[in-house]
């Protein structure tokens, strides 16, 4: 039979045609929960400072199908023996490993579910998709969840240091950033990807695309997913959102929120006690424009800081990022109190200690290039040697660079300074 | 003073650069009207057929403010005199020139205003943001409107054939729908325009240059903006949009849509009369999203049809389109409407004559690549002698390509053929 | 068996990863008469005026194997039967297609032999090839010849209006010229070609992607192949060796060429004799080298005419090219004359007739971006219907683009103007 | 005037335009000596290894040339004063730069002449243009030689770890390898560039940008120019040119070679006793050519080593490199000699031990990305406060990566393993 009538082609900026096989890949992909992430952004708040950083997390599950496709190709090419259950399990896998993310994802998890992670959530969609499809997705949660002993690898691809999530996001992203450091090798690593003893290695002559690959991260972290303004943005929306909270917990009525964000606004679900049906429901139901569209309506509000934040919002009148050289004193954060009460006074807001809290937050960003206990990747140095990147020849010093690197940092009103 | 300090760098993946001047362009750009350009895709519903093709009309207007400046600076390396206020003039009236555009632009344009154009809306706004800004875009607004006599070719940057909002445009779509074949060779246009005669005209030595921009542009209106899919799922959104006005003049409350959503649908103002202040403050607050969450809604909507139709646009089971040879005759269209029927009565929809009407559309796609009549493109090909450019040497056939496009088709149902 | 040990892969700034076979081809590729193409630059004398265009015949070829890899590949997803055999057949009659190519190519194709085609050195090198490797390009040399009558879009892939030569040249010689409008989105083309009725056609789909590859094809010719100077650099080359011939035919004793080029000059081989061992011997140590290592000891020639020409050449002192709009009169082939000869006289070099010939040229050029008769390309509109590509729908108008055009000019010194 | 006739415009696929100056800087890039870099690779036998690496000294020098005027361009914008002999001065240094090399540069340097290095002959032929040009070059001869002590940054843009030399290769040589890991974001680090106290540095925002082109280096240092065949196809040159010495040494007359490499080949000019005229006007006319051309002809030289050598040279039968992890021992070198004997035995070739010693080598490679010592990448920090880059925050581990790497090797015949 004609192979390519089997397919559904799309195009793709990163990575040229997409392939999507007909079936319960592209009936998935036209699914109302997978569309939905259509509708939430990739990079959260990113677009605020790299403008044309406005891509979905739609576009990256694709894009991380298609190179899954191209992963598993090679794979067999190098005579791993990879059924075709075991094919369709990891790219449903790999298409649906980010599904539980909400709106804003990172920026927002904790305000919307106490103590929430997107991968409890991810798993909770994937089994109600399973019981719609009729045992469809058996294999991929198997594979997902890391309990299909027979071929760990195939986890592997799906969640490690370097797995074909991070691969097509810093890539994805390092384009539409137009931060040309942040960019990686991929068609390198995939041609030097093999399975040695049931796990993914790197054969030796791919080394120096996994060192590139490593620094890569870093400069993206560095640059782009901790940039301050990114950073005093997501710090503005938690505000506003914890706002609306001790309003609703004070009584007041919300003004426009959608009735699924409404949901969440005022049940406040904690993640520890499992994830409901009512709960997952009205999850589904979430995206990005309900917090665009509530906030839109919010700066209407007649609560003067929820307005005057989300006015800040919609104008980009975010606040400054200041990077500390340590942990912030005591005396510090009595300054920027006191500092902040003075400039909203002068502009007749709320002064008092509650209020201000709002306009300023001390935080501490952490990044970590590559981790190299427990789930490091593997170089093939010989024939029948594989030993762990950081301690194979030449890359001896690379791990002073993997450091996780911890700033502290405040952030507040553009009107004063810290330093 | 170092000019360096003077601008606000942005990066973008289709300019490398963008170079903000701060001062009032950068204040237009925090603006919320220029902000709420975020929210509203340049491709409509583009993406629905090129996955990566979420790029706003916010990125598009950076950039073509951005190829404004490269314009600009090239016509003043050959001896073209622009004031400091007519460059700045011209920045404003490029980065707002699509400013009235509403949700999803085109595709409901007429839906939502009758007799509708976005071009007035763009002047409104400019007018309404120059009383803001105490007449600041006075020059910006004779320069859009044409009215700025002493330099008629900063206008034409603005609105010609060659026109800098279509070196952007065609560029970044074809970018980020991977159309290869629309990409346009921008820097060489620009490095060969200049002023002859007060008018723009393109040096000899790029008339292949413009020659592969008109073949560009036709290639993507034939690939891109009218692609079939495309063309289908606009009639799917018109139709939502006919059927809950339907509704509402049935007297049917509208299940929770935004209220300036709601303003429009229940006021349907007319065009034709003017933009009242009313009106555009209602339209200011529109965007995508106002759109996309009243779809998520009323996929619960009582109503069968509506409900049909918006949970076929959430999970992409769109209609077909199928090319015709030539107008559609009666009996073809009595043939599409009794197939229609049929298939509706079989999944217990509404099946009547008026019903059926909201699952197919006869229409014509319409494109012209290049127009030579009135407002053509000139070829400078002698120190002393423009012609245009269809009848410039080596391009006299071209004119065969231009030609208008015009291509009959209908949209209907997946479950039947046409042909 | 691991099928990625039997590659060796090469890295190409054009496509990416080359993956040659080891074996035949890989043997091929080492042995010195393919070697032997890196010393022969693809675009002749392009690189004077595209300081970049430097590569060589033996990358093209590389690079054109790869492409008839990815195109073999396709066409078997697509369930068209090519044998082990036939695909190997094919990627070395793709590898040698060019390898009669002599120094300069097609500029000085004529001056080293008379009435020679490239073609038919082609032949005569595959043929020793073959005795040498024990008949193992046999099959190659049917396909390349047509005479595998089983299988004839073997040999459209190599020598047709859009085979895989085109396909490879066109692209590398964009990029390397960085003339964006050249560009030619082979992925697409590749993808939507496949086997109708034993000959290679393509799909509906892919038919803006052939428009665009056939007026990416003329823009090449009008920009960089038939370039002003380009033309006029191949007149003064061809002059240089005029002359020498002159020189020789006069009894005087040549200036250091190397033994093969000597050999040439000499002996005047005419191609309708055929080749013969000797001769085949004698240009298998032809390349660009002994051309321009001759040039630079010419320069130092006692004939002022020839140390002039070479002289010119070794600093880039062109001559210059002007279009006529029609043929060249008699008056103007006496005015040309007349005004070299002026020139010559003032430099006290030699100006009577015969001399001052070395000094103008009147040419045209030719270009055919198309030619449908015979050898079209084939559209498959219809399941069951093919048609050739400018009768298709959308592209009637294309036939006045692909014209051949024609164009007069002549060479002459900077010294004066024509027109 | 209008500058952009002042102006002549090159295509270049990495930096798309490069606007060349008219008067000195076009009389310069048209005069033979600098021609002559058309016919030396930049990447000297890279292209062995990497079948595009075909660029030449030539176009990497226009590269910079366009660099410098961008860099100037930006320092300006910058408030630096520049004027525009200095400019001139600057182009003409960075044109310059690379004009003392000689054919396949680096890998035969002490072959032609003993204890060289091509910086004084870059400054040899830099002042007999200046003499030919009356003086012309006097300002880029002070700044090349770093006597221009009113703008000590001039050369450090010629000549300092952050060089525009090393911008243009890296980058270049990056993209026609298609090593995609060594890929430099030149943009970012020439808008982060300015002067402080006469200095050039680099602003805190492009520390990131600084870091990757560090690392970009390294990369390109290990993939690249030290890349295992590269290093086989040196020692094979090498000893090539050893053994005509060898001969010519004992009387034997040489087979062919153009008159310049005679000169070299029987003079052995000694660098340290400065370079005569003669020596200067021969030089000149070397270029790779003269090198392709005589192992062309020398492989049918009666001598069998030579011969074979040359022979292996034409059909890329290279010898194979293998590292090692200490300094060879003895031992080792005796085993690899007796090997090579026995083979050389049984092809019935010369195997006395002085014969032998053209069949392998006993080496080691060098590369250090950063030298932070005297010459390092300062970063300005804050307005008044630059540091030294291995000092600035976040980078303190960078130093680790740039130590020197210093990895010996053998190179040897391929028939035997030495592990």
């Amino acid at each position: 039979m004609d192979k390519s009538t089997q397919y559904k082609i799309f195009n793709d900026p990163i990575h040229g045609f997409i392939t999507v096989p007909k079936g319960v890949i592209l009936d998935l992909i036209d699914h109302p929960y997978v569309q939905r992430l259509r509708r939430i952004k990739q990079m959260g708040l990113g677009y605020l400072v790299f403008p044309a950083a406005e891509h979905s997390r739609f576009s990256h599950a694709l894009g991380a199908m298609e190179l899954a496709q191209r992963t598993l190709n090679n794979l067999r090419e190098k005579d791993t023996t990879i059924s075709p259950a075991e094919y369709e399990g990891t790219l449903i896998a790999v298409l649906l490993h980010d599904i539980g993310h909400g709106p804003l994802s990172h920026t927002l998890e904790f305000n919307l579910i106490d103590d929430f992670h997107h991968e409890m959530m991810t798993l909770a969609i994937m089994r109600k998709l399973n019981r719609q499809m009729n045992g469809a997705l058996d294999l991929a949660i198997q594979i997902f969840t890391n309990q299909y002993a027979k071929k760990p690898f195939l986890n592997q691809l799906i969640s490690s240091q370097l797995d074909i999530d991070r691969l097509d996001y810093l890539k994805r992203d390092s384009v539409f950033t137009s931060v040309y450091e942040g960019s990686v090798g991929i068609e390198r690593i995939l041609k030097t990807m093999r399975v040695y003893k049931g796990n993914i290695v790197i054969e030796k002559k791919g080394i120096y695309a996994i060192e590139n690959y490593i620094l890569a991260r870093r400069l993206m972290y560095m640059q782009v997913y901790l940039h301050k303004t990114v950073l005093s943005a997501d710090i503005l929306l938690r505000n506003i959102f914890k706002r609306v909270q001790e309003l609703i917990q004070a009584g007041a009525s919300l003004y426009q929120p959608s009735p699924a964000l409404k949901f969440f606004l005022e049940n406040q679900p904690e993640a520890t006690k499992g994830i409901s049906q009512q709960v997952l429901e009205q999850y589904l139901q979430l995206d990005d424009n309900d917090v665009y569209q509530s906030i839109k309506y919010w700066q209407h509000s007649d609560d003067p800081i929820l307005s005057d934040l989300c006015r800040r919002f919609q104008s980009r009148s975010l606040f400054r990022t200041t990077f500390l050289d340590s942990t912030p004193t005591e005396k510090l954060k009595k300054k920027v109190r006191l500092k902040t009460q003075k400039v909203l006074k002068e502009r007749s807001l709320p002064h008092d200690d509650a209020s201000a809290q709002y306009y300023y937050s001390f935080d501490e960003s952490y990044s970590e290039a590559y981790r190299y206990e427990n789930e490091g990747i593997w170089i093939l140095e010989e024939k029948d040697k594989a030993v762990e990147f950081s301690k194979a020849a030449d890359t001896q010093n690379i791990i002073a660079l993997t450091q996780p690197v911890v700033k502290p940092y405040v952030v507040h009103m553009k009107s004063f300074d810290i330093k």
